[in-house]
């Protein structure tokens, strides 16, 4: 198991046994999410956006506009970045009020933006991304231009100081509450893709693609 | 229409076309959202915590653990959050990889953490709050007792300072690139609940109540 180090930023103190500082799962649970949100201090403020992103090794890589103020806060500044990613997969119904909870997987990690300039690892980051939105896209598609590439701004994280928490299973009720008439348990959440709804404008006779299928 | 007032912090500078002021419009993303995330600063340094929350009238509660790290600093240092909230409704496939965007409608809201004491807005935080992630549920289960609410606490944003942006509709693609042969459209994204799972020490007899059917 190749653990990160933990730092006082990243060591879990309420329930640590919901935490992992693993690798693996910290990349399982980047990889599955689609969107993340990023902190960061401006003037003392705490400011956040949300925002597709991917991981390729050990980076995470977010972009953006090149007018996009926040992109350029964190191309110039270059200030540490608190990201959090949550996958929310249940909502844990108990037989009493107070014992409810949450399902979830969730990673946050802080680390200081990197522009990316390398050519390469611009447009590795950008078929990475396109394909984890739409698994098969990128191959499909007309790609990008010189002026749309001057247009874009790749920045990248390292990943080496996070954590992951997790809660699964089922509800955890006082002793005495199990004997009560309540139904307890999960209803499970999925952010589900649902059928895909053609463009106004799609020239007629263009079939669905495969990997848009199911 | 309410407008909030702009502030220098709410006020959307990239694509302020897709933004909104309007109130009906923020407690609509509010109260359709299950999860936030929280940011603050300590110590000079962003943090981030995803929590579950509600909306009633003009305030956002959260509620922890008197025991949580987070709650009690939120509860002793007073920081400014910075809460945002996101709603991802679709990947919108363009033609081009550049013009490929989603579908999204978010809040950002600032403000400073006030502590409920007040023991009725306490308790109609939590019945609000349990009732949002399961409607239907508060009425069915065993309430808290004074111990639980003891160990609770129960925390307020005022909502003043908030904007809201989204992105709906299909893709816009640069001119040329409608003749081509790409499929274009939205994948329209849902978090769906899926079928209630019976906690493995439910006790047999007990139906599913209908607040959780269909």
């Amino acid at each position: 198991m190749d653990n990160l180090q933990k730092t006082d930023r990243t060591t879990i103190t309420r329930l640590p046994k919901r935490g992992s500082y693993d690798r693996n799962t910290i990349y399982s649970i980047l990889d599955e999410a689609l969107f993340c949100t990023l902190a960061y201090v401006r003037d003392g403020q705490p400011f956040q956006i949300p925002t597709g992103f991917c991981r390729i090794g050990d980076k995470l890589y977010i972009h953006g506009s090149v007018g996009s103020s926040y992109m350029r806060t964190l191309d110039t500044m270059r200030p540490l970045t608190c990201i959090s990613v949550a996958l929310m997969d249940g909502i844990v119904l108990a037989r009493s009020a107070m014992h409810h909870s949450v399902n979830y997987r969730s990673v946050v990690l802080f680390g200081h933006p990197d522009r990316v300039h390398d050519e390469h690892e611009q447009y590795k980051a950008l078929e990475e991304f396109t394909n984890k939105m739409q698994p098969g896209r990128w191959d499909d598609v007309r790609k990008p231009t010189a002026n749309e590439w001057k247009a874009t701004m790749v920045i990248s994280f390292p990943i080496n100081e996070a954590s992951a928490k997790m809660r699964t299973g089922g509800p955890v009720d006082d002793e005495e509450d199990y004997n009560s008439d309540v139904w307890a348990g999960v209803v499970p959440l999925q952010l589900q893709r649902l059928t895909p709804q053609p463009d106004e404008r799609l020239r007629a006779g263009i079939p669905l693609p495969d990997y848009l299928r199911g």
